[in-house]
């Protein structure tokens, strides 16, 4: 933490379901208020951990399936968007673009960062292709650059149907576990900076 | 969390080592970086439920084994102090009375609360009596109250040996989970009271 | 465990989904080679107890979620069963009366114990209502007795709508936790044994 | 588990402390009854799935602190043995050679195998260098032919110190996840069998 801090790198907390063995991206039936006590206890122990290394927490993100019910369930979406603003309401939400987080964030006074994916394709809701289903990755490098492009300068992502979905895009995400990352994350900046745009840290 | 901010209790973090089955009363080979991480992972998450929660954290205290063994242990015991000055250093930081955590407290420019036991029984060197050895636990109630008046007023209570050890009472532990605990906290606070105390939060 | 081989008693595994916060009272979704895991894994662990008090273990009944998830689920059914087979083929398998796990245990050559519930409110589909719906707890002693008359002599129990649901009660569930279980059971047996029935280990 | 038990593999339980985060590799203050609970779970859920794959447990062995602890303290090596005995008292107990738990596996009537190091350098007592300490782990490959050879058909260990420590060698360690562990186990089986020796599961 210490290091990434002197960096500069914004420090954000990475919400999970209770579920180690699943990793997290195994939907749980949960209710508002165990999701409302679940984002304060990882937001707060994360945010501990950036101050004791002389940083600030900056962005909040669920991971994984709560991402992903948080998207669509709006109950969820405001139980997670009240816990942010109860605990710092300084703190930036990211939210899929277009989802019901984004508006939870909105409603409750929490500032929302719509995100888009480069390595994931989409459904013609704006949602994610679900993880195990064919061309849920993106693998080919190319193919993600023109994604990103589109989406950063032309608010269009296109659905594995061929349909045209508008998004916003706040923020990047690229999994860091998927083999190749960092060879994508080089490849998609250097397109982004050559298309004359700037990448800098969500609080930059 | 909320009734107890409203009612002006003083909330505080209790914190264990990771032993769910043993409740953190089995001793673990930890180091100090271990216990580092640990301080701040359970401080900063129940300090954002006190904060979700309108009110604020007031202190901390180990607990169990972790307690024991931060007495005696003097890097571990640097390591809890430098936790929790690291994450907020106006947390107050109650440790046994006489103990090395009292000392690294004072040493990392936290505050001490310096602890004395109700209701359990004491060592010529001035550390509870294990659990699980005879007499560990006082259970009567006069006992108690003597052991209290002792240490409160005269700063001395006696070990099992029935050697006088100086002891300083800045907060005072009874368990909750010991049959009777309720009546003993009564009387014991009717009896501090009695003899002229005031009981207050430890930042009241 | 001694003490229960010693007495007769039939000792089950009770299996449950991988959520110790939430009881296993929450569906997850899992697949059907995680279930067929973690069903192996926990009989496992519980035959080994019973054997090392000197006596085996008798059958398997999933708990909360998983049971209802199984009753109604082909795949997750067939895992359980296939799970069973393949550790001990010749434990009998708990099943709600009438659902998919009582056909999955009979196509995987495992003994079903048809179940029925003393103290749970019935469904039209003969699932039992949901717990938090009201009514999912049968709190009345005389109404439970009623009811496990009518499914044990007559095969059939009144749904919440008065609906009649034909049942097979092979096994009757009491669950220990509710307020007043001893009373509830001891009141179903002489009621039962009274009307001529035999009470008797699910092996006797 | 299905590929293993069809490649004649013999299937053993390594059991380890309830310490997850820890990788059960420090030690923690365990009663005997925790110990043979631990055991029994264990050695129960790995039997079951060599039993689910066609196969059977051949052998059960502790892992990291507990391996060491049981080496050295009689009641916790009782416990171990006491609790194998119980679930099947046909398995192979693997205990350091020389150890206490050696001893306890044939006091309570189940066969010990007698282990041995690879990788791993001693000290004068026999025991194991511990992790951490300079020289703990082997890691020339020259160096550990020469180690096993000489433990293998000469019986003796050379300690840290260069005390010779008499050694029985019924079954060999090499660590997994040791850096070239691979190569290690092929340059070790070569240089055996070269000079005579059969390398065969525990139970063939």
């Amino acid at each position: 933490m210490k290091a990434a801090v002197e960096k500069g790198v914004a420090v954000g907390a990475h919400l999970s379901l209770p579920d180690l063995q699943g990793f997290g991206r195994r939907p749980m039936q949960v209710s508002p208020d165990e999701v409302y006590d679940l984002v304060v206890y990882q937001v707060g122990a994360v945010d501990a951990f950036a101050r004791a290394a002389g940083g600030r927490l900056s962005h909040v993100k669920a991971h994984g399936a709560l991402y992903n019910m948080a998207a669509k369930d709006r109950a969820l979406a405001g139980a997670i968007a009240a816990a942010v603003r109860d605990v710092d309401s300084s703190l930036i939400l990211f939210a899929l673009s277009g989802s019901e987080l984004v508006a939870a964030a909105r409603a409750a006074g929490v500032t929302p960062a719509a995100e888009v994916f480069a390595d994931r394709s989409y459904q013609d809701d704006g949602s994610l292709t679900p993880r195990g289903q064919p061309g849920a990755m993106i693998e080919d490098v190319e193919q993600s650059v023109e994604q990103v492009r589109s989406m950063v300068f032309e608010g269009v992502v296109r659905a594995q149907s061929g349909k045209a979905v508008p998004v916003r895009a706040d923020t990047l995400c690229i999994h860091g576990d998927q083999a190749g990352a960092l060879a994508f994350a080089q490849r998609i900046r250097a397109a982004l900076v050559g298309a004359g745009a700037q990448v800098r840290a969500i609080r930059a």
